[in-house]
């Protein structure tokens, strides 16, 4: 008999209730007597279990009974109404195949466990409440990101992940080699010979796809990326990870207008997305983890985003009369405390902070009039401080050459993203998203590991 | 005025003639007398261009008739059909802005250029008509594998990039380090420290995500994962890229019978999708490229995928009178020249190929009754070979660590995956499709170099 999955039968139960049917999944929990039983099963397919109950007429009753828990079963049987039991309907089963044992020793039992013990067996996490919550809402937003873009026309490209550039002159990186490292080749000065590397030149792992992006936003217009970028930074905090994945739209024709707009909608879209596809999962968080949620993110609905330049925001900090750790200054970086200051006290909303001194950022940003600040763009939520950075790009070639110039990024290595301002450079915007710190902010998990599959930090690639 | 794209225009022409209109875009071509001009105007959002002309009564009349092709452009005008043209409507242009200038070197002037001379400039060749068609073809196609898996309530799984074991106990691989090549941290005895190395331990790039896949579905049931995988070989051939994308869906309580039906239903669908969603390009690839393309992509739709064992198909092979270079042999793995001829000259469609001596094929297929065989299956398509290979994997704890003793795979790096025998392991399959090897498929494109945005092979990774 074909099987259906829990998901279906929570959709639509009555569709379920004529004839027999066939249900595969794990268990979650099993209470027995000697007369009949009650397994807690999960199949993977949503959020909630399906009760099953068995009886003593059931072939292999007493073994059926001290299954444990984790096993893989096949369940056979009918729906029925359960309208005076605490859930409305229940499988009778009539066959139970065990097709998947487990053992007793079988670490996740029907406790709670602390999230940092689950973290050393992540191939197993999944299957607790959390994070099978964490991994669907995962799932949902990362298809999410697709049906905006592509509905908008965007194209998706996939940027390489093995690079001979840095993206920004800066951030530490991972080197891609296939060299002995015992014995390197060595040129006649003594040096690492990479030419005879796999790729006859020094590699590494990628930290953004966004100049590649930008070659593709000159012939497509609306370009996206969305794969993993890695950063070798020695930063051991629940915000970090050496490998995570980033979403990055390239915009031709645009400016910060339109960079803003994009963003604020795509922010909105996957919000209301999570929320319409994962209910149960919602709640659960809200519930159990992080009960302001759902009010900060419906905070996120209803607001039109703030806007305001960072020289007024440097000013109102200022003024604010608050005692921050770091004092706020023209020229510095915004810190986490100011950020949310400005997000949470000043605006209560999500606020755009725009117009930074190029001195704080890349090399890329499009300097504006006054020549001292760029068209960059950070938003701040409420909560967190940033999640999206973005801003118009550089499309003058000549100011372009002198930031690099001055920056000594090397023509040898940029001459292929100069050519893009030689050859029909028209203005352009574009933003990232880190796609953890966006999972992070929607179910309130407060650790980047426990939004990562296979969390890979410093010190840590266990499995 | 905001503009609108090409595409928007050649859907509803009609909708865009009361009024004025702006279009942003690309010179493909301009021709210009002393009265008149016209510019062929791409956007990127469509294949087609649009036509754009103009009078003398236009500001900058002459400065226009003489921009560089590859010029980005500003255009506001009326859209007016002309009956009597070969193109049925085109811009009245009233204004022209040249918002990014070209120059007459730019290297993709109106004429055909070699796809050997367009890898040298993978930044700039997705503005030709050939290229515009692939990376368009892609990113339909990365969208369609999703939807396909997430209407099928498929999660979607980023299994890590970085990773310390290798999927395989084969294929060569990249190593990720931080340490100093030149000089290494080394241990007492000599070797290289790896202790002191990012994550305290030797990492590589991942060759797939398969098993970190099956532990997600023994949570999830059905997950599918689409991310970048690597191989070190040192294959200069037109079908190896050191760097590739890999479709990877895996589901619980499925045996090989359910993974060919999935295969076979996914492949249909993605070849739909491209059919449906990218005419004008697939016409260009039928067209220009691959005369053959649209028919051998519909006997592939047409048709129920054929089944044959190994066995049968080395008997077929042998009997068949045809002079192979390899002499097909019971143990030996199919060559090409084998697999077109099954699938060309004998079943005259797409076969799956099943039940594989275990000897040739990967240590966590699930051994067959006969002991001799593994539930294997591989998909062989006209014009290419094998495009899909899969298999049943073996949920029997105590075969999988004989068979893992047996070819020396250490219990400390697969600890995590025998566990998944160990709590629950439900039988289950799975299949993976090499992306840039269907994109050849369906584009007819004949080399990976031309299906990838900055392809990445022996001694290659220019930009």
């Amino acid at each position: 008999m074909e099987s259906v999955t829990i998901k279906k039968i929570h959709e639509n139960p009555e569709a379920h209730m004529q004839g027999k049917i066939a249900v595969a999944g794990w268990v979650r929990n099993v209470r027995a007597s000697n007369r009949f039983g009650f397994i807690s099963l999960n199949d993977g397919s949503c959020f909630s279990p399906l009760q099953v109950v068995f009886g003593e007429d059931l072939p292999d009753f007493r073994e059926v009974g001290k299954t444990n828990v984790g096993a893989a079963l096949v369940v056979e049987g009918t729906l029925v109404p359960t309208p005076q039991a605490q859930q409305p309907y229940e499988v009778q089963a009539e066959l139970i195949r065990v097709v998947g044992a487990s053992v007793p020793e079988y670490p996740l039992q029907k406790k709670r466990h602390g999230l940092e013990y689950l973290r050393t067996i992540p191939h197993l996490r999944a299957r607790t409440n959390t994070f099978t919550a964490v991994f669907r809402v995962r799932s949902i937003a990362a298809y999410a990101i697709h049906r905006f873009f592509q509905e908008r026309g965007f194209v998706h490209v996939h940027t390489p992940i093995i690079t001979g550039s840095d993206c920004e002159g800066a951030g530490e990186m991972f080197r891609v080699t296939t060299l002995d490292l015992l014995h390197p080749p060595r040129t006649t000065e003594g040096e690492v010979d990479h030419g005879r590397d796999f790729f006859g030149r020094e590699t590494n792992l990628t930290v953004s796809g966004q100049l590649y992006g930008e070659a593709y936003a000159m012939a497509f217009g609306s370009i996206y990326t969305f794969g993993p970028t890695f950063r070798a930074e020695n930063s051991n905090t629940p915000r970090h990870a050496a490998e995570f994945w980033m979403v990055e739209p390239e915009m031709a024709f645009a400016g910060l207008e339109e960079n803003m707009a994009m963003a604020e909608d795509m922010l909105k879209f996957l919000i209301r997305a999570v929320l319409a596809e994962a209910p149960e999962e919602m709640e659960f968080f809200n519930r159990h983890l992080d009960p302001g949620l759902m009010e900060r993110l419906e905070n996120v609905l209803e607001n039109r985003f703030a806007r305001v330049g960072y020289t007024e925001a440097v000013r109102i900090l200022e003024e604010s009369g608050v005692e921050f750790e770091y004092p706020p200054a023209w020229g510095a970086d915004l810190q986490t405390e100011h950020e949310r200051y400005l997000t949470e006290m000043v605006y209560q909303k999500p606020v755009f902070v725009t117009d930074y001194p190029k001195e704080i950022k890349a090399f890329y940003m499009k300097e504006n009039g006054d020549r001292r600040t760029v068209a960059a763009m950070d938003l701040l939520v409420p909560g967190v401080g940033e999640i999206i950075g973005g801003s118009q790009r550089e499309d003058d070639l000549e100011k372009l050459e002198r930031r690099m110039e001055v920056l000594g990024l090397s023509r040898e290595d940029y001459g292929w993203y100069l050519d893009l301002r030689r050859f029909g450079g028209a203005p352009h915007a574009g933003f990232g998203l880190g796609f953890e710190r966006f999972l992070m902010y929607v179910t309130g998990m407060g650790n980047i590991r426990d939004v990562v599959s296979f969390p890979r930090t410093v010190k840590n690639c266990n499995l």
